[in-house]
Order: structure tokens, then C-alpha cells, then sequence
């Protein structure tokens, strides 16, 4: 029987989200499971690493199953730093985070504590996996989507996500029966127009709170937007080469 | 005489830092400055944005100048999201961020909070220039990189960074006359090997410090640490669409 793969779990919902409730479940099928993921909602963290403070992190059980389980009360980015580098005793052969509660499509992803974990775990070499369910709810369902998430895991387990490379799942928010399949896309171009709710405190000093509106200016139909919005499963490749090569040859003219 | 140019100035090491106390000065003598920063150091803190907490932002003049100062409680992403979503009467010509105290080149612009202020005024459609200085010190020496800044500002107005394109701008720990000029790089392959400090507080209880060395395994001589490490300043044009076009087809082909 071939040695079952080593799977780090995190989120940035919360160790004690449903959605990782449900990836640890699924992922207890297929490999054995270490779970380190923060000890409060991390959501909208971004990339953030904790380099000014101290980190803690131990063991706790919240629920039953195989899986082993440590409480951070870092960033999903530290999460993975310390499981690849201090808790594990050797690097995991995938790294999965989620599911989030709520969309990291299109412009999202810059945002996603969820997916900045999946790409550090690309940086230190590991192949990762992002999932969503475009679901904002505590008590979301996310029952229907374990039998995708489980094609997508061994798939890629299977054939090798690409070097340094992230997948960032998005699942529609619709009943199984409505779900029409997978789409492999790009980015959809989209932003947040934000509004800031101003409102004064007990004391009378002004603060605001920050909402917003998003804007999805791409209409072409290879985005994850569109598929999402048809009743797809959208798959992004992302990677952590941020650089815009199309852009060197210009700058290189402006002669500096 | 032609209108003034509207630049946003931010950075992530805090409003009162030397290094954005340079970049005002410069920026001074090339339009009409509007500086929004954090009230206290946020390095390190990616593209994390508040959505669960109240954000306060409040006029304050720091040292003397025609520029208008806001200090602003939240992360440099927020700080250019209220900037030019509620503070400004119009959209900025230019954001500019930093002078970071530290390096941005390679991997470590994913991290960076100057880094992620500039891309997110390329995601509101704002052109943007992040400037790092390899010297981590309070007390570093900008001086001699104002004429730099000034040169590469005024060429960016002059011919246009390419629409939704960050410019990182990282400058080399030397003297004005080591300094041999810019190149237009790319991201340079590097990333971190953590390293956990573990100690125990006076109660007893382990907690960690993150440690790590800068690992750069690219030696090919476009990339920006290559140019930093001969003497050059480096300019890398980012992006924050995160697809990875050549995976598209690889992953298509697993048939999911």
C-alpha cells in the first residue's frame, strides 16, 4: 500500500470554522492530517506575518478524528511557516486551506488570509490548495461540496500541481443539483468601490467602518466570475511572481 | 503653467518614520502632497485590509511643509483605501509608499505593507511606485537617494506607468557614488528558511519568535537582487493579477 501523503490543513476563519471542520473531514480520506490554523478569525489578513510579536501555538483537539490539530494565535501565513519549518517533522506533501466562508475569486485572493496561506506554502515548495464556497454564513453548507473537494485533492495529488504554484478553488453558492462542473479560468479584472460608513463613538470621535461595492469590469467568459456566475466550480492557477514581464520593455525605454 | 500633480504618500513603518519623512520632502517639490499613514509600524502586514474592527483616521501635521497630513490607525492598504475612496476630493495622479526601512526586492514584496499600498492603488486605478532602501535602521541615510526618487517620479508622471502596474523600487545600502545606476528587473526567485526562536514566559508557557534567512536560489542576472548586489538600483513592474496563464492548460488537461 503506497504511504499516504502528509496533509497540512489552515484556514483564516478559525480553527473552529465548519468550513475546516469540513476540509479536515474530507482530507482524513485521503492522507494523514495535521491541522495548524489560527485561534481567531484571520479573515482579509492578507499576506501578514507576525515579525514584531510573539507567536503561541499548542495542541488541542476540537473535534473527533485522526487528524492532530494546534492552535496559532498567528496569521494563516504564519500558520504555514510554522508547520513547514517548527511543528512538522517533514515537509507535507500538500498543504490545503479552507474552506472559507465566502468568495476569494477575481480581485479577492490579494485580500484572502485563506489563500495568502496557500501561497506561502508554495514559497517554502509546497504544492497548496485554496477553497472557497461563495457562502458568507457561519452555518453555510458545505456537505454538498466534499465529494469535489476530495476529485480536486487526489487529481492533483495524482498529475502535480505546478511548480510554486496555488490552485484557488471557488465553489458556487448553489444546491449540488445545480452545479454544472469545473472550469479552469483566470482572474476575473474586477475591484471593490469601498464606502466608509462614518460614525461617531460614545465620546464623540469620528471612526469609520469600511463596506463596499464589487465591480467586476471583465465580461469576457475565461474568468472565474463568469464561471462562477454560471454554475461552475472555477479553478485559478496563481503564483507568487508578481512580476508584470510585458511592462519591463517599456519601462527599459523610458531610458532612467 | 501646468497643473500640479495630486500624490498620495503612505508607507507601512509608520508616519513618523524617517523614511516617508524623505519621501514627503521630495515629493513636495513635484505636486500637491496628501499623506495618509499608519499611526504606528505595520511591517510585514501583506495586503491585510480591516473589515472586523473600526478604523480611525485623524489630520495631524508632523514636521513643517505644504503637504497635508492624516494618521490613520488601520494597515497601509486601508490607509490608500480611505485616501481615495473618503479623504481626497479627487482621484491622486500618483501613490507613492515608503521609503520602506528594508528591503522589498524578490520575495519579500509579497509580504510587504509598502508593497501592498502601492498595488492596491494600482487596483483602484491609481499609478504607484513603492521605494525601499536596503538599510533596516531608524536612523538610515536617505538623503542621497532623494535625487533618484525625484528623477524616477517625474519620468513615471512624464511617460505613464502602464495601467494597473506597481513600480518596486528597491535602492542598494551604498554611498551616492557606489551607486551605479537602475535596472528594470524581474522578481528574483528567493524565499525565507524560517527559523522558530522557542522561549518560555515568566509563567512558563513556550511561545516563538520568527527568525529566518533570505535564501535567493536564482542566480541569472536579470533579477532585481542580482542588480541590488552589483550596485544598482532596481525597479521591478509588478501586478496583482496572480493567474499563472502557462498552468491554465496543464491543469485543463487533468479533465476534472
Amino acid at each position: 500500500m503506497p504511504k499516504k501523503p502528509l496533509i497540512l490543513v489552515t484556514n483564516d476563519d478559525g480553527i473552529t470554522a465548519p468550513g475546516i471542520r469540513a476540509l479536515i473531514s474530507v482530507m482524513n480520506e485521503i492522507g494523514n492530517v495535521v491541522v495548524i490554523a489560527p485561534d481567531s478569525p484571520q479573515s482579509a489578513m492578507g499576506h501578514a506575518i507576525t515579525i514584531n510579536s510573539t507567536l503561541h501555538c499548542h495542541k488541542i483537539k476540537i473535534d473527533d478524528g485522526p487528524q492532530i490539530e494546534y492552535s496559532c494565535s498567528g496569521t494563516p501565513a504564519d500558520c504555514v511557516k510554522l508547520g513547514i519549518n517548527e511543528i512538522l517533522d517533514s515537509k507535507p506533501d500538500l498543504c490545503v486551506a479552507g474552506v472559507n466562508h465566502g468568495s476569494n475569486s477575481s480581485i479577492n485572493v490579494i485580500y484572502s488570509g485563506t489563500m495568502s496561506a496557500a501561497i506561502e506554502a508554495t514559497i517554502e515548495g509546497v504544492p497548496a490548495i485554496g477553497f472557497s464556497l461563495l457562502d458568507y454564513r457561519w452555518k453555510a453548507n458545505f456537505n454538498h461540496i466534499k465529494n469535489y473537494i476530495k476529485k480536486i485533492t487526489l487529481k492533483a495529488l495524482k498529475r502535480g500541481i505546478p511548480d510554486k504554484i496555488a490552485l484557488n478553488v471557488n465553489f458556487p453558492n448553489l444546491v449540488e443539483s445545480k452545479i454544472k462542473g469545473i472550469k479552469i479560468c483566470r482572474q476575473a479584472k474586477a475591484y471593490w468601490i469601498e464606502k466608509f460608513d462614518k460614525r461617531k463613538n460614545p465620546q464623540g470621535k469620528e471612526y469609520y467602518w469600511l463596506t463596499g461595492e464589487f465591480i467586476n469590469e471583465d465580461s469576457n467568459n475565461d474568468t472565474d466570475e463568469h464561471a462562477l456566475n454560471s454554475g461552475y466550480i472555477s479553478i485559478v492557477p496563481v503564483k507568487h511572481d508578481l512580476t508584470d514581464y510585458d511592462s519591463m520593455k517599456k519601462i527599459k525605454d523610458w531610458h532612467l
